[in-house]
């Protein structure tokens, strides 16, 4: 059976894994719409194709999946998801089984205001947010809300940084500077109707952050979680992790998959306060994170078992299972293209 | 012979490259203050090893060169460099050859504001260049400086951000925020004495960036260059990047190399404008940079070569030759430590 990944960028990691996963009885496809990733290098089959918001992307895609004879579709990119979520049923038409979530679990994950909400309803822990900046100089008088403060777009934007703000010219400052590269990058898709609730503004908790991985099956039953220490970031994705059996990081983030019931992978980030060693979510996206491979390193085979899901074959225990305590990082590997 | 690669930090693409140049004819030996990094994984022997801020440092560094009988070191990060270049002798004394350049050319390097001199006193074109804030509001009054501004530290600092500054709030600000950042990163080894001249402002130059390596052997003659137009950049490193045949931008790189007459690899960055098609030397580095890899990957050993110097062996041309229209990127490969 053949295997499509969308969006795939630089997770050139996840396609071999895909292609081991398949041991050779199959092909792992990929497509992206800049075609000079490490990503695409590695598939066995590369398409470049439309941009994930331009109309011809989803023709494109279902036109790949039938020449392609696609069994399986993920997609490795937040700003990809709701486009798929929103057109599964077309690619399920066609016997694709896309572990790709609802569109209300894609939206809420995406929107880091919702994010917050739903957190908030279910009562776990996550940092105080305000959406908007007379929200946050409002929280700041009241004592809710202390420097620093993180300031970062409300939807997922790759290429808008996040920036930490230690008093109210940085927190003014920040939020002009990340309002104007909003509607800069962005302008056509959303800032032009409501750039004002464009931006949150999110107490910063400085500790020890985990990340967590938590699997589901294509109907939104937990099959494993694997939580990681991060020991080392570099732009904002994890690069040295070592997996850890940390029950009450694990508890929260699987509450998180019992919530959404997700499909796939979740990528859940968590930060453990110093000194109050309380825990607090500060995001969760509804798919393969750049953490992954820490947990595969550890033992579990997650693209095996969405392949055998696919194939509707009984899931090996040992795909579901780490080893705690095992130390990964990523290497940079040079290679011609 | 033994090799040893100082702070080595992630890059582990060049303890591999090191070790294929001795093909089992003796061992890399890597040092880091912080041996979680993926160069020291890929070291066949590593040290933990005291800052390059410590008095314990070049103590520690010349007791490793005896006991692992090194014969050739070279250093992967601007700060350690003009400690190197300051004891150069003492390793020398021990029979180890050093790749590392004079002090002069270490600091004009690391010092952005005596590069800009250097460029200037030898006719190369380089970006406008003001020392402090005060240099830059006359600048802009004089029309010698347009935005958009870069806004950077003199000295090179691997973790303070450089930024761009499109009116002159965001150089206010920006000014401000570098200013803080480095007090508070290096209190104690320049800002205290001279901080309001420790940030350069200097006119932004859009277009296609170059990369060059130029390599000299230890007397500091001229041996190979290679020409790389960057595709992509990630967090201030060459991400993807094809070989070109460039004359215009190889004599530049060249002629630099010539007055620098530095020792081993010198890493610089060209960018030609857009419209104008000139080109403006933005800085240099005089040591392996994270380029290399796309110079190796068409043809050239740089490693090898220095290993045959080291050992006054004749140098193969093969070495010193790279191939046009080479591609390639750094793929993120995940392991175990």
């Amino acid at each position: 059976m053949n295997i499509l990944l969308t969006s795939v960028g630089r997770r050139c990691y996840l396609v071999e894994y895909f292609k081991d996963a398949l041991g050779g009885n199959g092909r792992v496809v990929c497509v992206n719409s800049d075609p000079l990733t490490s990503g695409m290098a590695a598939a066995d089959t590369q398409y470049t194709v439309p941009r994930v918001d331009s109309e011809d992307y989803i023709p494109c895609l279902l036109e790949i999946c039938k020449k392609e004879e696609i069994r399986l579709m993920l997609s490795l990119f937040d700003i990809d998801l709701p486009v798929l979520a929103k057109h599964r049923g077309q690619f399920e038409s066609l016997g694709v089984a896309v572990a790709v979530s609802d569109p209300w679990v894609v939206e809420t994950a995406n929107d880091k205001w919702l994010t917050y909400g739903l957190l908030l309803e279910h009562g776990l822990g996550t940092p105080m947010t305000c959406l908007g900046i007379e929200a946050a100089w409002q929280a700041l008088r009241n004592g809710e809300l202390v420097f620093p403060l993180i300031v970062k777009p409300r939807w997922g934007m790759g290429s808008i940084g996040i920036h930490v703000a230690e008093d109210p010219a940085e927190l003014e400052f920040f939020y002009q500077y990340t309002r104007k590269n909003i509607i800069r990058s962005y302008l056509n898709i959303l800032a032009s109707n409501d750039i004002d609730n464009a931006i949150i503004i999110q107490q910063m908790v400085e500790g020890q952050e985990y990340g967590v991985d938590v699997l589901n099956d294509f109907s939104g039953n937990f099959l494993a979680s694997v939580v990681k220490r991060k020991l080392a970031m570099r732009s904002g994705e994890t690069d040295i992790a070592i997996t850890e059996n940390n029950d009450e990081v694990r508890k929260i983030a699987e509450s998180i998959g019992s919530i959404l019931r997700h499909r796939g992978n979740l990528d859940i980030d968590v930060m453990v306060e110093a000194t109050t060693q309380i825990p607090y979510v500060i995001e969760f996206n509804v798919r393969f994170g750049g953490g992954y491979p820490f947990s595969h390193l550890a033992g579990v085979n997650f693209p095996s078992v969405l392949l055998r899901l696919a194939n509707r074959l009984i899931i090996r225990k040992e795909s579901l299972e780490y080893k705690v305590g095992v130390c990964g990082l990523k290497a940079l590997s040079p290679r011609c293209i």
